[in-house]
């Protein structure tokens, strides 16, 4: 089968897939390179959204400024300031002022709690934390088994995937996938706001986690593993490294974590009896070089 | 010259390096390869460290846990919470409980205004961004020239400094330079924290930034910018790229900025009249396999 019309195959995947042509999201910028020749690159944009929860502000972030309102639902969420029982009535974004407010049906639990702890200490910036750890509390995720073959097909199809990365780099990407099929590829500056969207995407949809895995150009920190783990997905795969307490807590709760995914090698450090090895690695596709991503660690 | 012996001669540059040998900021997991072969892999520590302003809980930060009281000031001061006036008369780091108070000899102006901000509205997550952004008004920074030669030397002695990233991966770096000497290089899992350690060991000893260039491993948005300008530092260099917002902020403050720098390339999209290119391109070393960062885009 020719180049072009497997790639097109695979496009078919996608429920959302990045679209670089978006000129929202990237500017072409004027500069000079080494040699002191102009040049005219591509970057992407950076624009603040403020995020309330019903009258409260909680957070402004910095995003590309596609799914606002995912982006929103999603932060909280993961967050732990929104359960699942909590009923959505509105997600209003308003352009020109940057923000997104996310309506509630009665109080949420988050914002009862912010009104003790406000007058108790004073501020609620440092209890964010300790509220996703919270979220973790009774979880359990379903002992999904994992084909590698699919981990090595899902990496061809990423690399592949036309996105803002490919054409102005800086940003991070997230891909919900189910088997060897990627089904939704959000990415944006920060790499947690890209975790968000699925996420937001997700409860907008009604569509569950445990049949998925979660692909991240992101580094599995802890607060990744709490993200995806709070997402009800089971399998988390990154291009890049881990740290100790991301490892821990992934081992703790049952989710399988794979790091450093690159062509034909990849790291388990957790998880790793549940992964069903159906493809010799000596047939995977090496990463093009075009297709590496370039960057420091993330 | 033997490659050996220019290796110990550049690292007599450095005020601070990194020391990949502390057992403390790593530790060994074992896991399984793309074989199914049982693997040992370094991966760095990463834990919370909550930050007191006085009496006031500020945020918790995750990081490797290197330079905690460094840490606590300069985010303090990056983030516009500390000013240069805020006569600091302690910095406790409780080991036991992960935590950092910076003491002040007065009330500073931000818990005044976290004070207010709280009985207005609630909690004061939002602001600060709005903090960071005042710190620029009435910034002006010094017309820094800068000879690409010491880019180029700046680079290649970096990326062969041992460090965490070369020993485990998954960290960032951020190195404050005179000239085309590394002075202090910080490393962290957070990109933010290794620019905050720096900030708060300028603080400590006195040092200012006019004279100084800042080399990071992140990518250039809005924020890396602000931190730089905030420093008093004329010059931001990366191997990552940009964000829109962060080369207009640049160019309105008359910040030199340049990213995308591997082996003999770069791109300045701002500041670029005030490069001296005393070096042709053709002569920098080209980036060694083993230095390459890994890793997604960060």
């Amino acid at each position: 089968m020719p180049q072009n019309t497997a790639a097109a195959d695979f496009m078919s995947d996608y429920i959302i897939a990045p679209d670089p042509t978006a000129t929202r999201l990237t500017r072409a910028v004027i500069g000079v390179d080494e040699h002191g020749d102009e040049v005219t690159t591509n970057v992407v944009e950076e624009r603040p959204l403020t995020i309330f929860l019903n009258a409260r502000e909680i957070v402004t972030a910095m995003t590309i400024g596609d799914y606002p309102n995912h982006l929103a639902v999603g932060f909280l969420r993961n967050q732990g300031m929104l359960s699942p029982d909590d009923q959505i009535t509105g997600v209003d974004y308003d352009g020109d002022i940057d923000t997104v407010v996310v309506r509630t049906e009665i109080e949420t639990d988050y914002e009862d709690k912010l009104a003790r702890k406000t007058r108790t200490s004073g501020c609620a910036v440092g209890t964010v934390f300790g509220d996703m750890m919270e979220g973790l509390e009774g979880l359990t995720l379903p002992k999904a088994e994992v084909n590698t073959s699919w981990l090595y097909a899902l990496a061809a199809k990423i690399n592949r995937t036309p996105s803002l990365y490919l054409e102005a780099g800086a940003i991070h990407g997230t891909v919900l996938c189910q088997g060897d099929r990627p089904l939704v590829y959000m990415e944006d500056v920060g790499r947690h706001n890209a975790v968000d969207k699925v996420a937001g995407w997700m409860r907008a949809e009604g569509v569950s986690g445990e049949d998925k895995i979660l692909y991240t150009t992101g580094r599995l920190t802890s607060e990744m593993v709490i993200k995806c783990a709070q997402m009800g997905i089971p399998v988390l795969v990154s291009r890049s490294g881990f740290t100790a307490w991301g490892v821990e807590i992934a081992q703790d709760i049952g989710l399988t974590l794979i790091g450093r995914m690159r062509g034909q090698r990849f790291t388990c450090l957790a998880g790793a009896d549940r992964l069903i090895r159906d493809m010799d690695p000596a047939h995977a596709a090496p990463d093009e070089k075009k297709q590496r991503r370039k960057g420091g660690t993330e």
